[in-house]
């Protein structure tokens, strides 16, 4: 930077990243805001992508458009591959090194599994746009697969395993089975979509195992009653071209979808820092990483424990840790001492299917139509702009009323080749 | 098939053929429709993908879903690559042969280098969605590369040539020149977007040849005021990664968008029939194609003049001709006559930016914001189904009262890697 002013660089421009960014609106620094996409992403909805219902213009916004207000950031679209501690300096892909005087990482998670990475081109995971186009893509012709098979080969084709059932994995299979059973009931002529098989397995002993057991049991109940098959405490043991291993039973499956696992960012490994098990940095209590002077980590590629309580990896803890650390830096360079950071539980939630959710706010839960209809409201009021609100609304809307989904496109490299698997 | 109904096969989903299908749903003959897209494009808004204002989806539409309540018609996702006339069947890309009584090929054009196929890298064109996201992806990538350019790199960087002035040419130049000088104005802080020059070279002497020479005029002086640089009467004859030579002049430039030229697709050869110069079928006045019983050919794919005029190129007319032809196949399963194709001229009609318009009916000639909102207007009542109208009216409205974009994502394999070129 040509300026004296303090350079803070942020990477990832997520709900924690673009949070910090926007508390340092008013402080006297430059910022560099590093993303290696143009867009910010509202991940809770990107779910809804993957299965046709929503466009992915309808949840990502162009990050400079976001700041473009806010005069001290500059934006950068680039990947960092690594920083040097002790220079203070971050190495960017495009070449030349980046100095900063604090730097925040906010690198998020990836899909991970755990020691078996071969099966990623079999079951692909949702983080990013091209994830959810591939997988509305291997989705939706699956089914005109199926449509041209022979019928012993048909089954095969209908079946679609999600692995893992945390919130993706739940919001996923109850999606997909209402496409299969109700959306796509009616556009074939030799198949039935209503026969597709939805199988999801999971390895511990319930879904959504964030929630009380209550919900849970709750949520179970409201994806049997789409057609979803639950597999509990079984592990899938193999995965391949052909399908997949549930423990010791062999199940062919043409769409394979992974939402069992997340590992951090590779920023600790940057920073030469201590990690957790699934590769998150141990941070302070102010969310700065011991021994790298001016080193904060936050949201998903962070790990912190407060009163006993690990902090969750969801949008509305990343936003706060992202907002105190920006206050930290203005404190500190005020000289000032700021408050420890508190978390404020705004509560967990999954929605199954288009008339079903479940709501822990901890003293008060929900389930079923009224905690779906909580759940639309809180998301429609999170999305970005009056714009993106009425689209979605509108998108909701109709596919409520009628069952229709308005993204149902096959489109990407392999989208003229009808005879790939 | 295995009823005893006649076979009826229409190659391709697009204006033409849907018009087709349609016009035979009380006819009692199988159809298979097949495509290599999954879905119905609305063609004349996809420079509007291409340029960051519409999401695919609310121009495209799942041909399945088009036709699921009309019982005669069988969806196909495929690829014709053949056709034996002899034994009346259509080879496909996945495998076995398939056997028709009719033949209705509506398989469009494609761009079209004329000799110099190796500029299609540099160059590409707009016929399909996942050319307009590649394109959307180009344009975007242009500027964040001008922003971490050197300065004496960032003119290349910004500058954006557009080949061939033709409506998708006009189109498209008009709506890069609003994007760079008004949408992405204030997004940046190295580059200023509105430096950005818009190069809009034609071979012919004037734009949008199709259109009487006062709308021309009008069309250049609209183009002019947007800030495109318009250049007549120079072909280009070079055009590689650096830029392109405008007759004996260099001008780099990192975005080519070609809109010259369009070929018809490969029927002609398929069928061994008389094409013209642009490989269009010769078809006789009833769309058939003489010498290959049953076979009829449509839209961009024939050549057909009525009392001297040729048929042009654009959807109503391909819409025309499929309805005409569903009904000449009718006739003739009935051992009826049908009174000779009419053409109704619906007029001619293009737009330039978000103010302007050119319109011929003929009689009726309109130029400016009255012609505008009477495209506009058109265009939403030729979408297929409320919600799309919905939609498309509000990013309309509000990309017009704001300047804003609702698309500006930068999505594919290489958006990851900001280094490409």
């Amino acid at each position: 930077m040509t300026t004296n002013r303090p350079h803070v660089v942020v990477v990832g421009a997520g709900f924690g990243g673009l949070s910090c960014v926007r508390s340092l609106a008013k402080v006297d620094v430059d910022i560099t805001l590093i993303d290696r996409h143009n867009y910010h992403l509202f991940q809770p909805l990107l779910y809804q992508v993957a299965t046709a219902g929503l466009s992915p213009a309808e949840i990502a916004w162009p990050i400079r458009r976001l700041v473009r207000n806010q005069a001290n950031v500059s934006v950068r679209l680039d990947c960092v591959v690594d920083v040097d501690v002790s220079r203070k300096q971050v190495q960017l892909q495009s070449g030349e090194p980046l100095a900063y005087d604090c730097l925040v990482l906010a690198t998020g998670a990836r899909h991970a599994y755990f020691g078996n990475d071969q099966w990623a081109e079999y079951a692909p995971g949702l983080k990013s746009v091209d994830d959810a186009t591939m997988i509305r893509r291997r989705i939706l012709l699956a089914f005109e697969q199926a449509e041209m098979a022979p019928t012993d080969a048909q089954p095969r084709w209908l079946t679609v395993v999600v692995v893992g059932a945390g919130p993706t994995g739940v919001e996923l299979a109850g999606t997909i089975a209402e496409l299969a059973h109700k959306t796509l009931a009616r556009d074939f002529r030799k198949i039935d979509p209503r026969s597709t098989r939805i199988v999801l397995v999971e390895a511990g002993d319930r879904v959504l195992s964030a929630m009380p057991p209550d919900l849970s049991a709750k949520a179970l109940k409201s994806l049997q009653k789409l057609g979803v098959e639950v597999r509990l405490g079984t592990p899938i043991t193999a995965c391949d071209a052909e399908g997949v291993m549930i423990g010791e039973e062999r199940l062919p499956a043409a769409t394979v979808l992974w939402a069992a696992g997340v590992a951090a960012s590779p920023a600790g490994q940057w920073l030469g820092a201590e990690c957790d098990r699934v590769g998150r940095v141990q941070v302070a209590p102010d969310f700065s990483v011991p021994q790298c002077d001016g080193v904060f980590t936050i949201g998903d590629t962070a790990a912190l424990s407060i009163d006993g309580e690990p902090l969750p990896g969801i949008a509305p803890a990343a936003k706060q840790a992202g907002a105190y650390v920006g206050r930290a830096i203005a404190a500190s360079l005020a000289g000032k001492d700021l408050a420890p950071f508190k978390y404020r539980d705004s509560g967990n939630l999954a929605t199954i299917g288009r008339r079903s959710a479940v709501i822990d706010f901890g003293r008060i839960k929900l389930s079923g139509w009224l905690a779906w209809w909580g759940w639309g409201i809180a998301h429609i009021y999170f999305l970005i702009g009056t714009k993106s609100r009425l689209l979605v609304a509108l998108q909701w809307f109709w596919s409520y009323i009628t069952f229709d989904r308005g993204a149902r496109l096959i489109t990407g490299r392999q989208s003229r080749s009808s005879t790939e698997s």
